[in-house]
């Protein structure tokens, strides 16, 4: 259950609500949102709470919530979110498309594909400045100077920039480069990192583990949204399952199941989920038929020359060619999506 | 390998190229095809073969093969397929969309399905009259009864009907009165009702099984084009995962993975792949997106009240309005797709 | 529900009964068992049927059962069904060990499996006549010439022989010479070939489908059952998961938990699971550890000329060597398995 | 490849051995060993570099490695792997097993499991301190004062404790109190940690991630290794599959199988697997004749009351009865195990 306070509730009204729950023998939690704070009552949606509650001062009403998940479920918000990355929106309509190289490798490389998927239409560059590596003898990224050369390509195409952490510790020395954060599938529920990136004052990219459940995955979430970051763009990468023609199973039907479930918006990344260029592009425009809220590609100017990820990665040609496919798609659309 | 003979090959050259094979200690098998009659050599893409019979008398070409199956891929017939099934065609361009009730439940029922999906632009009618059920104790569908109102359900609308075979010995009865036979996911590797599905004289619809990889799927189109019957239409219906939230997980990029690697059309059920009625239209936009060869749907004229499958069947005004978004995406895919 | 009828409850009695569960509109079942019959009430344990059936005449009880599966569960039947193959008990603390071959494949190799394997003290013989292949093109048995090889090989050694059925059609002439059928774990959901084995006479060897899960590879031994032959051995081998360095992932688990919820006897399935002749024997002790009821496992005279599943496959020695280290375990464990 | 060099190599030796792999355009990696340096040259097994390097002054033997990780390989150290935790050895014979509650709730609970525990012959107090958790809401531990109990009940029964570290931040407060510090299911990626805890200085317990390879699990365990730490043990505790009657698959063939690929410890984790009480005691002994190298079982006083993982826990009773069947099953094994 979850208690609705007034936007301009006292401190004193708070405390009065929570005494009358703790009262009932119920463990209540504060949840501060944008625009208000709730009260969730843990374990229980019993009538009876919303019958004491509602009444007292200062609560605007009492919510039956069905999931475990509270702050990031569409019960709790029934709009969809929005979330700004340096002015480019993801939900409520648009449809942004991230793009870049697996890895930062080199300056000529990044500003390369910076250009090209710039020229292409792309909204937002990725690249990866410290990328986990399965082996320990992969190489693992520029680091410091991977940001250096990501802020270099903002600087001169205009792109706002995501790319990974991986540690809580790196957290703010990433948050200061670049304009999202991404969480990457294997931290999905590294839930000190997620805390530490609901701290950080930027959007959030958060990448599906690759064995969540959407409920895992919403769970995770709300990790990000209950220390006070309300900026979480979701991403579907592919799960794990017996098929071995591909890297991963792309789980499409995530994109209307968490609309459904959840107020956030959701991207797809089919290249790491296919792990083969020559399925990206039906991916995509899949995942923009489905309803998702923008992509993210992996884009390189020379593939075959690529330090991780080359085999699914798009040339800047390809990228292209793609860009238009998307818009004459778009056009399409019952809803009124653009693709820029 | 696979040796190709002129399409006007005589008995004795088939035969002297089988007993070179044989000298050279590889083992021949004869592959009828519909325009030609190819010698597969098993287990080997030898050079050395390819040298030794191309300029026998009769052969045009020796061609690598690098996948178990052979008359079903691309490298056997890079053209795609067109099935025909009472008039509508499934690969090359169109977009046939297959629908109607899980089960033949009655007369009135079944009528009540077949014009409402008529009207709304369905190209071919479904149903069960021979169900398998996971419990012994559970409807098992009207039998013969089934398949007789199939037949005035299609006297009366036009539409082809296709509908599930259980067993070889009920191949001869379904395909009197079906234009299609279907085999389920649970019999996708039931190699006896493959060969005969092969044997009946009519097209094939092969549902995936639930876990099948894509190579064991081709294998089991190759059992069916193996006896002579080419029109085999492949249907992606979802894998078993982990995921809970969903029946299946609906596998998209199937679609452009099997049109990767085989000839063969391939068409999508977001019915069963999802197990929920919401989610059925944005996975068949996205399937439609993805360059499937067409759909089939779950429609019920009273869904709540279906004796199996309810809660994942479309009612007839859910489902028109399914075939004008499909019309409206349609037109705007940069293959010339038509849905009627 | 279950309602249990006296053993020599009167069919008027039993109408009786029937009559009174359609009054409260309900649907019963009848369900022959071995020693009684019972009439199943489906879809409900309302303790109101309890209440207006417990007095009727020829009522001895009525049980709640809170699964989908009737006779094949605990509930039916506490004790734990014995099932005899050939003078040869599974389940009730015996431990026999089914050893031979893959498949068939000449009188030589037949017969000195056989030997090998009796000498070692295996108490079934099996081996494949008809083999199910993913591939058209691959060998598919000696049919009728490998049940001879089998019935040969049986009156030379003395061991009952466990042979696959494919089809319906097959199952009398594989019934004739066979002491034990088998149901493969592609045709785990051959819901016809289910029904056919139930009225074949004969013992059956229930091999779970490689992504079924417990509930349903129970609800298939129903169908068996509940055509009237309760004699019915499951047996796990390895399920489809995401890890390929095996060929399926053995679930170990499934014996205590289908002794949990079946008193149906299980066996496990060492050589399939793991795909790999140098985990058989680890995994072969775990099960003997599990409280398994016994155990299949491929022997091959020359395995690195077998021409299925060689890799898998031990050889005589080998077995030998297996079977001695499962005599020491299971003198060891509580309770008082006895492995030949 | 794996250059072996001599255990008294001097540095100028080694430089020289890097300087010769960089001259034919390979990569050398220095990989320092328990008992001498190897240098590893990526990617590459060429026969070649065996060819020039035998023969330089220091180098012992260069041999191929077929897997991505070295220094856990059985090629790169044949014998089996020691791991002492506070005078408990893993590895080599024995076969401790750890319990203890899932988590640390109170003094007493604490105190009573590891009373219970000890006096049932366990060798290692298991207790979790920082508890990942999928819902933010959920109790997370104790915390420091968790890790004062854990000492506390060290002091009182001798019993070493192993406990899981959630973040590199924590690594040097918990190794502080902890004997081994545990990595959780859900960390078994999270690269940061995994060399963290290499640089601890501490034994630690690996989980296999819960969607991990054993290529994988072993690559993380090559983390931990690669910076100096040996002391490695892995834990099964199940992987992620479509069955839900069990919480997780235990896959006890990773016994043998990691046993075949690597000299590192592996244990058995039955509670997690599983998640039924009733289903531990099999899982159990089976993970004992696996071949298992220990076990960790989650025991509490009262598992009814437990704020976590209750269903899945043994009280001090059962915990009992299981260790006394583990001893009698370990007197029948061929080889040497010794269950206190």
């Amino acid at each position: 259950m979850l208690i609705l306070m007034n936007h301009d509730a006292t401190r004193s009204q708070i405390d009065n609500v929570i005494a009358h729950v703790r009262r009932h023998d119920f463990e209540p939690i504060e949840l501060p949102g944008r625009e208000r704070l709730a009260i969730g009552v843990l374990g229980t949606n019993a009538p009876s709470i919303h019958d004491f509650v509602v009444g007292l001062p200062g609560v605007i009403d009492a919510v039956r919530v069905s999931k475990p998940f509270k702050q990031v479920a569409r019960e709790w918000q029934p709009t969809a979110s929005v979330v700004d990355v340096g002015g480019v929106r993801f939900g409520g309509g648009a449809f942004p498309v991230v793009a870049g190289p697996c890895a930062v490798e080199s300056r000529e490389q990044l500003l390369a594909a910076a250009r090209g998927v710039k020229a292409a239409g792309a909204s937002v560059l990725r690249g990866g400045a410290f990328k986990p590596r399965t082996s320990p003898y992969a190489f693992r990224g520029l680091g410091a100077e991977g940001l250096e050369l990501l802020a270099e390509a903002r600087t001169e195409t205009g792109l706002p920039v995501v790319t990974e952490v991986l540690t809580p510790a790196e957290v703010t020395l990433v948050a200061a480069s670049a304009d999202m954060l991404q969480v990457g599938t294997r931290n999905a529920q590294n839930f000190a990192l997620l805390e530490a990136v609901g701290d950080a004052g930027k959007p959030i990219l958060l990448k599906r583990g690759m064995s969540n459940t959407i409920e895992e995955w919403l769970l995770s979430a709300e990790y990000i949204v209950s220390r006070g970051n309300p900026n979480v763009v979701l991403c579907e990468r592919g799960i794990r399952t017996f098929e071995t023609a591909t890297r991963n199973t792309l789980d499409i039907s995530a994109v209307p199941l968490v609309h459904s479930l959840s107020h956030l918006p959701i991207v797809v990344d089919p290249s790491h989920a296919t792990g083969h260029r020559h399925l990206v592009r039906s991916m995509a425009l899949a995942a923009l038929a489905a309803g998702a809220d923008g992509l993210i590609i992996e884009v390189h100017p020379d593939p075959d020359e690529a330090m991780s990820d080359g085999p699914q990665s798009l040339d800047i040609p390809m990228f292209t060619a793609l860009m238009h496919d998307l818009r004459g798609l778009a056009a399409a659309l019952p809803r009124a999506t653009v693709v820029p």
